[in-house]
């Protein structure tokens, strides 16, 4: 059992449009690395090697809160010294806190000899994200921890996430320097859906899922529309409607909003076009005068996991 | 190019709980039969071989609706004379219309060389699914012309269907012998939906398709709840939760109301498990002095189709 371990926290896209609060899936990059060292004095100490100002005192850190819930569950005294690098941007749509409370928990399970399961080791970090957000919700943590592409099927009574293979497709992410507060964009939403809508989002969610399953991405591209939500939210990201109808002109499959914004995400059958749509969506926002970042990488197989001891 | 057809057409299990006017499957049994004769003499006939007291003219019979609609569509002067055998008791919620719809055209596309495809012949179809109940809807027309597992993905701007190989399972389906309008089934339907709620059939209709995708039926059980639908619709079938206890007591995976009612649908493993639960769903109307039939078989990967010229 080593005492010190490297761990590797992926960004996720949580949503994949129609799939709300369920659907999700882990990116190659960017990702946050944390070192995470045991001790024998029980307690938590975190340092932050990076210049978000993010709170380091535990019980309101996402990496802190989360190996609380851990700890919670361990008898013996133990506690853990964490350093955390954020390669993920605070509130930019792409599970920044998701990925720093899959990784602490999945470092310390390395060092208590990973007595634990991921569906344990998620809920323990879905105590990082309701620190984060107020909310206990899954859709971010069930990707950085599991990889590949997530269903969160249920919360209640039992946390039931379904990890599915990842589809071989790319996907360009751009992040508009723009500031969407998770819980306002949770104010925009509707308290209720008209039937008929809700019908027509859970046959595209069908669709979604069928078409990874099936390799048939023409129809995760029909499948990318979000009936729901996208139309609440848009108004809090300026240029969406664009972005996506360059990103389409480049050869997207489609995309949304990732996760409550303000990032963007497009799935694309290979790395080439996956280029092209950042470039499109970063044409966008360089128009607007928003300053922006572009991430393009492949589904990620892996989760959060560790990389060196 | 025959001049005459028989054709099979089968029952079919709409909404599958969480799927509500989205998913569907094709059961082996029952079915309807179909004699179709090409007439040089434009114009239909049909003539039903049954005790049902169906309509006859073709305006309001729904294979005579399905077949105008592709009449419409077919240039050279032809008509059919058409004599329906109902296998499928009509308002037993297992497809009886879309049988006779589906079974209706792909008879005479045998007889007119096969010239359209089965996405057409759905459309077709639907024609006869508004003059049974009002609305053009394609939830058992799509597993009545495609066979196996179907997504009704959308209806507008253009009907796209999503034909999945059907699952291995069993499949047990009670008919209690009570009167269920579709037309009534479908008022006492919420008007909106809370969008925690619709969050939660989405992620059952995700886990749904993911499940018979993945052949992981242990998902397909958790996933046959519905939140939204059957809390609505329970109040018109007595029996229903007791009928649900005992055949998940006997075994089944899930499962719930078939299309509108009045038939309850459960899924199985195997054979041996299906007729279990089908004695046990029996048990519940024989106690309630309902008369009832019983259905069992596996999942058809065929739809409509021509057995003999």
């Amino acid at each position: 059992m080593p005492d010190s371990v490297l761990v590797h926290a992926p960004a996720t896209v949580a949503n994949l449009g129609c799939g709300f609060d369920v659907l999700g899936l882990a990116l190659a990059a960017p990702y946050d690395t944390l070192r995470l060292r045991r001790t024998d004095a029980p307690g938590l100490t975190i340092a932050h090697l990076d210049d978000y100002g993010l709170p380091t005192d535990p019980a309101h850190n996402v990496a802190g809160a989360a190996l609380r819930a851990l700890l919670a569950r361990v008898p013996e005294p133990v506690g853990f010294a964490v350093e955390i690098r954020k390669g993920i941007r605070p509130g930019s749509g792409v599970g920044s806190s998701a990925a720093s409370a899959a990784g602490a928990v999945v470092g310390a399970n390395a060092l208590l000899g990973n007595r634990f399961s991921r569906l344990e080791l998620a809920d323990f970090a879905m105590a990082g994200e309701a620190v984060a957000s107020g909310a206990r919700h899954a859709d971010n943590i069930a990707p950085a921890i599991f990889g590949g592409l997530t269903l969160v099927r249920a919360l209640e009574p039992a946390l039931d996430i379904v990890a599915l293979p990842a589809p071989p497709l790319w996907v360009a992410v751009v992040h508009p320097q723009i500031e969407i507060n998770t819980r306002d964009a949770r104010q925009v939403l509707p308290a209720a859906v008209p039937l008929g809508l809700a019908v027509r989002q859970w046959a595209n969610v069908a669709g979604l899922v069928a078409g990874f399953l099936t390799a048939d991405f023409a129809l995760v591209g029909r499948a990318l529309e979000d009936h729901v939500v996208e139309p609440a939210r848009a108004p809090l990201i300026p240029g969406l409607a664009e972005a996506r109808r360059r990103a389409l002109a480049a050869g997207a499959l489609g995309g949304g909003i990732s996760g409550s914004g303000p990032s963007i995400f497009m799935l694309n059958r290979d790395g080439e076009t996956a280029h092209a749509v950042a470039a499109a969506l970063g044409s966008v926002f360089a128009e607007l005068g928003i300053a922006y970042q572009l991430h393009v990488g492949r589904i990620a197989g892996e989760g959060a996991r560790v990389v060196a001891e």
